[in-house]
């Protein structure tokens, strides 16, 4: 439950119990001690309207009673808590709650697994093949593509569907393939990070024939706004690899065209939807690639930047962190937009590892060298004293992940996870959901909800929620201007929400 | 590998870093953030011999080799990890390594359960039965004692081992009794924390009536001085419950007996051993007593303390902190010292949970608020930045047990454990073992193992060895000449250790 705060005299308190010696414990003390922990966590200097205050109320109480279950869902693999989520009271109003902004989601996993077999493998010229490792491959053409390595011979889906018997166990064996979700044991099925990251690597390259086609690629992401704008997220930041879209004759679009598309996708969308606020672009390239190739691509990145200075929102790096190169490998192409005086913001993945004091363990520090808006995951953060500090004295954000560093086994009971400690402090942070489909999540209420229930404890009440979702506004890469038309837009929202279930 | 340091110059760097605005990152500076960050860790500040850098050589090179192995012991459960970890040559160093002391330790749980079975059970006038729960009691006796209820009736185990064909068989059962290994998938056998403890528990009344018989008693005792010795910890601070020691013909003895008997066992291990620096008793009490059991336990503390003022530390409450009652319930009995101006140093197991924002998670800052010497665990202590602060500006040394941790489920992979973090800003902090023959360990050096390597990953180094040795000293509850002495003496065997070492 939210405390009222007492901040000057918890601080004069703290600093007499650490000279004044030896003594019996006075209630009055340890009272101005525990609130002024209280005041620091995140949301603890929120000042709240009654109506909030009787919310809080509210779920002070759904929260005991969440705690006091048999199963609690944020100790447990989200893969077996999923279902206890959606029926707990909490996740409810999460769900209803105006969360702001989604900061860290990536292209190829805004839409559910059970959409694109539904929506996408039902359209026609849809070929299908099964790879030696299990895995599937799509693409669509007007006439028969040619056969890849590794691949069994395409068969047109359509023609298998029209001879399958059972055709709910065929579109079930495809949607199996297109997430990390599994309602087998998770920890038999992935029992390492190399295997789980494998099988990621897998379903995503499942996932691109699919996703790249070019209808395709406009309605996904149509439908991952849709989804995103259901779950009451009113603004998104999308990693974005900017794939070559094709069509069906096999021609392929520049990276522009994909950028444009996103663009005119993105108005059509908030002109249907005029209470969403928008979506921006950070451009991103697998970190695998070599110097040159980065070189390359951090220039292409600056004139896209240039082509969309509003739309395009700024650079970053993907794929496993442990096994691409680390940013300082890549420092002299990351340096040319400060040498060359072009704005070209980054938004890094750092830190999103557990090999304490190797090369890339310096990610978090390199980050921070090369003026990093925001760090992606930032797990190892509390191991990195000097980087934390920076961090948040520069106020730069960490965006935290929490279902999506569960399944990817950096963390198994999510009370354990660092941001639990940053959210104790107040750390600069927001939460998103990273690839929410791949791991068999949405939007972002799930996210909230392991942070909520599971970062904060008893502790954390509608003040950190407030905090939360304000964060994402204001560690957004809107402009000043804009963050305030977003601040006021979520006001009202989040009010009306307030209103409708503070009884 | 230690670093070495430029202090001063590192801190210019951050503050310029802070305010020095965009720039291209510049290497000099990016070297000296990291020794900054190098300099802040448990053991960055040491200044190392050129012996112990060739020795810190040496250990990098293996901490390398063991960060490259596909299972990595921290990240594993330590049942089955234990294994591993007697292979890997960084364990074997740390064997030899001088330790310093054990601070937290519990009576119970000192010697092996393989001892217990070959040597206490082989003991005449030893009965044994089995309980409904399927564990065990014993009692030694002169005549067939009273059965016991829920439990089958008495067999005089000389008896029973005349009749059993396969004596090996029986013995591995009964060892099984008397710890909580195993090597069965020790997921499955402990799914919960529940379960864990409900074990803990049953395994400790297993070893009661074993161990509280009077010779078993004394012999018990110095065989864990023996056990420690062994493993080169030169000084331990023994949790002890001062249970009533029994006679075969079931006359008990007083709390004051066992104290005396503690010492004077300790006085034949030291004159024995003149290396070994000695023992001091933490006395302790289960925390599910009430109020008024409290303040007689307390009463009988100080009168304990006043008989044996050098012997006995302090006191300490045990038990299963989630189940038991909050520090801040009992706070009169442990105002009581205080009050009455005597002297009582506390030792007060804090934090050992993960309900955050519950009344047991206040009993971190309650510890501090009751003037705690050390803190027993701190396991939530980055929930808490006011009792964190606190602990750190007080020099209030959290005693650190990171298999405990592990076994009794509060984390799964020890990289996770908030000690590494702690580590990386050299919190005040000692390791300890907690009870290592519960947990199928012995001594320190398992344990050293999991936080040289676990917590420490690449970063730690000779350095971080040398400070957590040297911090068990000097947070020991010795008075300063003593522990100027025990000082002069570890340096001495330190020296010895690297000079053997170094090659
Ligand atoms: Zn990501
Ligand atoms: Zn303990």
């Amino acid at each position: 439950m939210a405390i009222q705060l007492q901040r000057p005299h918890a601080a004069v308190v703290f600093l007499c119990f650490l000279t004044c010696g030896l003594s019996i414990p006075d209630p009055r003390q340890r009272e101005a001690l525990m609130q002024l922990e209280a005041y620091m966590q995140t949301g603890g200097q929120m000042v709240l309207t009654d109506a909030e205050q009787r919310l809080d109320t509210l779920l002070f109480k759904m929260k005991q009673e969440e705690m006091a279950r048999a199963d609690f869902p944020p100790s447990m693999h989200f893969f077996r808590a999923r279902d206890l989520i959606r029926t707990s009271p909490i996740f409810s109003l999460l769900r209803k709650m105006p969360k702001g902004g989604a900061l860290h989601v990536h292209d190829f996993s805004m839409v559910d697994a059970e959409w694109l077999v539904k929506n996408a493998t039902y359209r026609p010229h849809c070929y299908m093949c099964r790879t030696d490792s299990q895995s599937v491959r799509f693409i669509f053409s007007s006439q028969r593509p040619r056969a890849l390595p590794l691949c069994s011979p395409w068969v047109l889906l359509e023609e298998l569907r029209a001879k399958t018997i059972n055709a709910t166990e065929l579109d079930n064996s495809i949607m199996r393939n297109l997430t990390l979700f599994t309602d087998q044991d998770p920890e038999a099925a992935y029992p390492s990070q190399d295997v789980v990251w494998g099988t990621f690597e897998q379903t995503f390259l499942a996932l691109w024939g699919l996703v790249t086609y070019a209808p395709v690629f406009r309605d996904y992401y149509y439908q991952g706004l849709t989804q995103f704008y259901r779950d009451n997220v009113m603004y998104l930041e999308l990693r974005a690899l900017l794939p070559q879209v094709y069509e069906l004759d096999g021609s392929t679009h520049d990276r522009a065209w994909t950028l444009k598309t996103y663009q005119d996708v993105t108005r059509q969308f908030t002109a249907e939807h005029p209470d969403f606020f928008g979506t921006r672009i950070i451009v991103t390239i697998n970190r695998g690639v070599n110097a040159s190739v980065m070189t390359k691509a951090v220039e292409e990145a600056m004139k896209l930047k240039k082509g969309f200075p509003d739309f395009m929102a700024g650079f970053d790096m993907v794929g496993r962190e442990d096994r691409g190169r680390p940013l300082w490998y890549f420092r002299d192409a990351l340096s040319l937009p400060v040498e060359e005086g072009v704005t070209l913001p980054f938004f890094f993945h750092a830190g999103e590892t557990d090999l304490e004091g190797t090369d890339v363990d310096q990610n978090l520090l390199d980050a921070l060298l090369l003026n990093t808006s925001r760090i992606g995951h930032g797990f190892a953060l509390l191991h990195h004293p000097v980087a934390k500090d920076l961090s948040r004295k520069r106020g730069v954000a960490v965006e935290v992940c929490p279902i999506s560093n569960q399944v990817l086994k950096l963390v198994k009971d999510l009370r354990n996870h660092p941001a639990a400690a940053l959210m104790s402090e107040n750390h600069p942070m927001v939460i998103s959901s990273d690839d929410p489909a791949m791991f068999g999540s949405s939007g972002l209420s799930y996210d909230f909800y392991e942070a909520f229930v599971g970062f904060g404890g008893i502790k954390s009440h509608i003040g950190s929620l407030k905090q939360l979702a304000l964060n994402s506004i204001r560690y957004s890469s809107l402009p000043s201007e804009q963050q305030n038309k977003a601040m006021s837009e979520w006001q009202r929202r989040w009010n009306k929400f307030v209103s409708e279930n503070d009884f």
